[in-house]
Formats: C-alpha cells, sequence, structure tokens
C-alpha cells in the first residue's frame, strides 16, 4: 500500500515552523506497512493544494492531509479538496468547514475532526494541524487499519546512542534490512519489522540479549509511565528534589495522569541557600566538593525523601550551560541520586549541550536509573 | 522570486531520518526574500524523481534539490537529473557522479561539490544529503543572492484565541490578505507581510491599539525570555509554587540560560500535606474553600515568596485531569497567583483538556499574568 502525505500552511513552507506532523505521520505509516511514496509541504493557497492533489492523488492509495481547516480566512483545505473532488463543503457550526460525504474521526483534544473520505481507489484523510490534535486523530485512524498493520517488535531504550546499538546489533544480526533507529533526546527507539514474520520472536529474544540492558519498554510508553507503573505496584510514593534540570522531572512525573497516587511533590533548589535550608544539604559539603558533586546528589535525594515522607527520592545536580563549565566539571555533567529506602546511588554523566538537551537527556537517564532500580527489587 | 525545494532519499521519507536539510533550507530561502512554493520529500527511484521534477520545475524560478548524490548504487540523483534536462552525467575520479555543464560550488567539508545548473528560466541546484556539507554549500550560494530580506511584522500573543483574534482583526482591516495566524497551546503567533511596505508602521500600530493587551512580544523570543529580561533589569527574584502544573512552570523559567540570576527554586506540593507543611497554607483555608481555590493560591504564591526570600511568587493550583472534576470544579480550571512585594492576584481560568494542555496553558497564562504585572510598573 503506497501512502502520501501533504501538510498545507504557509509557515509550514516558509519555515517558521517545524513540521513535526509529517515526521510523525511518515514514521506511524511504515511501521503500518504503508510505502510513504511522497511527502508535499504547499501553502495556504487554493491553486497550491489543487496542483498538489494532481500530482498526489494518482500515485497512492492512502493520502494524509494537514493543516488549514481552521476557522479562519486562511483556512481554506477543507473547501478547496471538496470542490476539487466534487462533494460539497459546509460551516458548521462551530464555525469550521466540514467535508460532505466524509466519515468524521473524531478528535478528543480540540474542536475539528478528522474526516475520512474515498475517492476511486484511494482514501483521503484531512486533519487539523495542531500536532497533538492530529496524532489524537491520527492515532485512532491507524489503530482501526491494524489488519494491514505488519507486526513488528518495539524496543526503547535510554543510555546508550544510535551509534553503539548499531554496532551492538550489527556484531549479532547478518544485515539489519527491516530495523529502524529513531533517536531523540530521550533515547533511541528502535523498531524492526522482519520479512519472515516467523522469525519474529526469535529475533527478539536475540535482541534482548546483547541490548536487554538498555531497554524500558517494548510498546510505545514513555519511561515516566513505566516507572509510576512500578511505583503505583509497589505501592511506593516519590519526591524530587532538582537542581540543573529545573523541574522537568516534577513535570514528566506528573505528565501522567494519576501521578498523584505516588508523586508527593518536589523541591527545585537553584540556589546553594534552598539546597541547605530545604534539603538538608550540608554546607561543608557544598564548601568541600561544590554543589555538583556526586556527595550533594546523594543529600539531595536524601534530604528530599525526608521532607515529603516518601518512600524515594530521586535528585539532579549539574551544569546545564550554556555558561558555568569548567575543565573540571564541563557543561553537561550531571549527578544523579536514587534513593529508595535507606539506600542511595549516585551516577556522574556528561550530557551533551545545548542547554535543553541536557536538561531533557538528563531528567530522562535519571527516571531510567530509578527505572533499573526498581527492575532489581 | 519564487522556490522548491526536493529532498531525495529512502530513509527520508520513511521518517528513519529527520528531514532537518528542508527546514534549513526553507528558512533561510524566506530570509532572503524568496517564496517557499513547495517542499518535496521522495524516495530513490528513477519514476519519482521524474515525477517530482516534472511538478516542480514548472513552478519555481530557483529548485533546490538534495540527496543521492553519492558514490553507492542507490544514490541515483544526478544521472536522473542530466538525462531529465538533456545533459550529460560522467563519473568524477573520486566516484561520485558530475552534471556536465554545471558550475561547480564548492565543499570545504566533504567530497562532493554543489552543482548549479540554468534551465530555461529556473536554477537548479544539487546538494548532498548529509547535513554539513549541504549547509556549507548552501550558505556560500545563498550569500550570492542579491534577493533582500523581506520586511514583516510578528506579534506574540497569549491569553486569546485564533477565533477572537480574527474576529477583532477583521472589525479592524478591510481584509486579512498577508496576516498569518500560528496558534499552538502557548497562544497565537501573527505574522503580517503587507503588500504595500510602507504601510508596515502604519499596521503596526492598528493592530496594537486592538489587540496590544495580548501580545507578550514583536519578535521570535518566548514569554519566559520575556519576563526573564524584565526580571533582571527590575533586579527583581522570583520563586514557583505549583501544584497541578507540577514543575512546568519552574522548567520553562529554568530553560532560559542565565535564569539562575533571578530564579531562586520552587516547590511543587502536590499534597495538601506539602501545601500546608512548605508553603505555609493554612489548615482552615484548604478545609474552608478547598485545595483548589483562589485563597490556597494566594497563600502559595506569598508562602513560596517567604521560603525562598524572593521579590516575586508565582503559584498554580487546579485540575489537570483526567480525573478528579466535580461540576463547579471541572476538569481544566486552573487558580492562579502572582504576588510582588506585598501585592498579590489571583485569577481564575478553565482550560482545555487534555491533561498535557492544561498544564502548558495554564504555566504559559502564568507568565503571561507576570508579564503583565511588570509591565505596570
Amino acid at each position: 500500500m503506497r501512502a502520501g502525505i501533504i501538510a498545507i500552511g504557509d509557515e509550514v513552507v516558509s519555515g517558521d515552523v517545524i513540521d513535526t506532523n509529517t515526521l510523525y505521520i511518515s514514521r506511524k505509516l511504515t511501521i503500518s506497512g504503508y510505502t510513504v511514496e511522497l511527502r508535499l509541504q504547499v501553502p495556504d493557497q487554493q491553486e497550491s493544494i489543487i496542483r498538489a492533489l494532481d500530482y498526489s492523488l494518482p500515485r497512492v492509495d492512502l493520502l494524509i492531509i494537514t493543516g488549514g481547516l481552521g476557522p479562519t480566512g486562511d483556512d481554506i483545505t477543507t473547501c478547496v479538496v471538496a470542490e476539487y473532488l466534487g462533494f460539497g463543503c459546509r460551516q458548521s457550526e462551530k464555525g469550521y468547514m466540514l467535508l460532505e460525504g466524509a466519515e468524521e474521526i473524531e478528535n478528543d483534544v480540540g474542536m475539528i475532526p478528522g474526516m475520512l473520505i474515498r475517492v476511486d481507489n484511494s482514501e483521503l484523510l484531512l486533519m487539523p494541524g495542531v500536532p497533538e490534535e492530529m496524532r489524537n486523530i491520527f492515532d485512532r485512524f491507524i489503530s482501526r487499519t491494524s489488519a494491514s498493520s505488519k507486526p513488528h517488535l518495539t524496543f526503547r531504550t535510554c543510555g546508550i546512542t544510535e551509534r553503539m546499538l548499531h554496532e551492538i546489533l550489527s556484531s549479532v544480526f547478518q544485515d539489519l534490512k527491516g530495523f529502524h533507529f529513531y533517536p531523540s533526546w530521550r533515547g533511541v527507539d528502535l523498531k524492526i519489522m522482519p520479512d519472515n514474520q516467523e522469525e519474529i520472536q526469535n529475533i527478539r529474544e536475540r535482541v534482548i540479549e546483547v541490548i536487554g540492558d538498555y531497554v524500558y519498554a517494548e510498546e510505545d510508553i514513555e519511561i515516566e509511565e513505566v516507572v509510576g507503573e512500578m511505583m503505583r505496584r509497589e505501592g511506593f510514593t516519590i519526591s524530587v528534589a532538582e537542581s540543573c534540570t529545573g523541574g522537568l522531572v516534577e513535570s514528566l512525573i506528573t505528565d501522567v495522569p494519576g501521578s498523584s497516587d505516588y508523586f508527593m511533590g518536589g523541591i527545585t533548589a537553584y540556589s546553594n541557600d534552598a539546597k541547605i535550608k530545604l534539603l538538608n544539604v550540608l554546607p561543608k559539603n557544598i564548601k568541600n566538593y561544590g554543589a555538583v558533586s556526586e556527595r550533594v546528589a546523594e543529600e539531595m535525594a536524601q534530604g528530599v525523601a525526608k521532607v515529603f515522607k516518601t518512600d524515594i527520592g530521586i535528585s539532579t545536580t549539574g551544569i546545564a550551560g550554556p555558561t558555568g563549565g569548567t575543565p573540571e566539571k564541563p557543561v553537561g555533567l550531571v549527578y544523579m541520586g536514587v534513593h529508595i529506602n535507606g539506600e542511595t546511588i549516585v551516577e556522574r554523566r556528561v550530557f551533551r549541550p545545548p542547554r535543553g538537551r541536557v536538561k531533557i537527556e538528563s531528567s530522562t537517564y535519571l527516571l531510567f536509573m530509578l527505572y533499573r532500580r526498581l527492575k532489581r527489587k
């Protein structure tokens, strides 16, 4: 099955906005067994959209169109597509346009639904361009096509680079055909679509054998959901002490619905004063080892667990950058602590700038440390 | 001048690789005064490339092609383009293919040069797909073009919907041609590119007159950078007390390099216990008004400023969902407090689920409240 994607928007073609939609859709289509034959981005102009349809429609079985469905004057996608296909187009009560004859696909997080229509031998799906809304609709759509979905393996990893994964797996498998690597600041995801479906369990076992230490999930689920579920199962509570991650660890944990069952709270202590006063870090340890040190990370994790009376306390202290680095303590250096029921471990890692990347990578890695500790139990 | 971009590669269309080249090129073209008319990604297949050229070439003055120039068997771009245009194609000494008649543009960081050729009324530039090499060549190419940067207006807004903005502006301007709305969960950005450049100051003044209350910046800068700069200028320090936003406000503030100059820290108090013990919220107020109330938001903002000894304390308490809502206090309800030097204001707003959206919208709105307060001063 051949698929195409058209993203519509002046802000997309100009580069004002990063077109994350096309990437998201093409990955999901690939994983579901489609061959992506073309991806196209064009401005919000009638002629551009018509030519894009002329070019794309004859060449694909499924055409995904995003953007330009809103209620404002420059959002013309629905009516241009309707006219092109010979369907009607009318205004909904809420102001946006509806493609007549289309099946509506629910949008839980916004106003405008997805619209699915069959033309000749192709299916055409229109979705709004707001990424969260598009994903909500597209996930629902693609899960229905599961009949055609190609069985595959998913491994979500943390703490290892794409290059290392590639090297290790190359030494075990003859070739890496059907292996797809998706690196991000939160880790590397590996998806494997074997040609021979009977091999799938065998492949899974061999992968786990060599890279299992870095895998925290075999489905599309975030690390904060994984550790949240583990803590819920054990009846554990958690609190967080942050310095360089500045609240991000807490924010990730609280992204999970129901996290208030195990997350009691956190303290972001940017200043030394706050570390001492609120987290009971000893002044002499800051003086002797520095605020960015193994010892301070340890005391922060222990201190926050005491303040919030939780079973678990976790901590970060480091140098997010861009300034503040020294030869011994470079930008990107982070100490991360995990304290569970009396035992504390600290790891030291140097993450790669810029600042935002250091924050995300170290926050994710801390949650991965927690995962490993909870798994050992 | 109209421009188009074609990125060629199986790994690009499948989403295995993030196509940073297209984004880079489209931004530089836009800034240089080109109108990007289309961006296209297709696989390494002769037929796909030919159809892409058929579609693109007649519609642009400049066509940029990246990818598929390497010396390996699946890199067929150069010869397919040469044949399509009626030029020759020969192998270089180093193994890659050369388009005969093309002007070579130097590549400082790799082997394969850029190749520029004129066809009818269009220019066509071929570049390798390795991002560093592409950038090296493209920067050299674009610096030679004399096209000038197009003046435009930018307004970043918060606290108002795209629909409302549209309505207000429609009542003031005859039509909204050249007005572009970019909505996200953090607010709506407005970019205006007037046809008549002499009108630009007049348009700016009229826009500010009607929607100025919602504008926090007239350049591409985030609200946390704007308030950060304001606090730095005033010599103010800040701390944050969060409940439903779970650390996100702190994380946004600390995304800004140098924020440690004014951000002292924060307390995420998910439990009532933590609100009482760490933020000095009065138990009777939680009992009488509930943890999600104006009174508690007020005490949280005051309490955190006292704990961290900061000039400013800001707070959130609300119901992020998906559960926990009641008819009087629905999911999405958030009270936000801003306390500056003895004066505290609290706003009540109901944001739209899901959870992630409530967190982002309320965190951003709180920073916008702070912006308004600091501006008044």
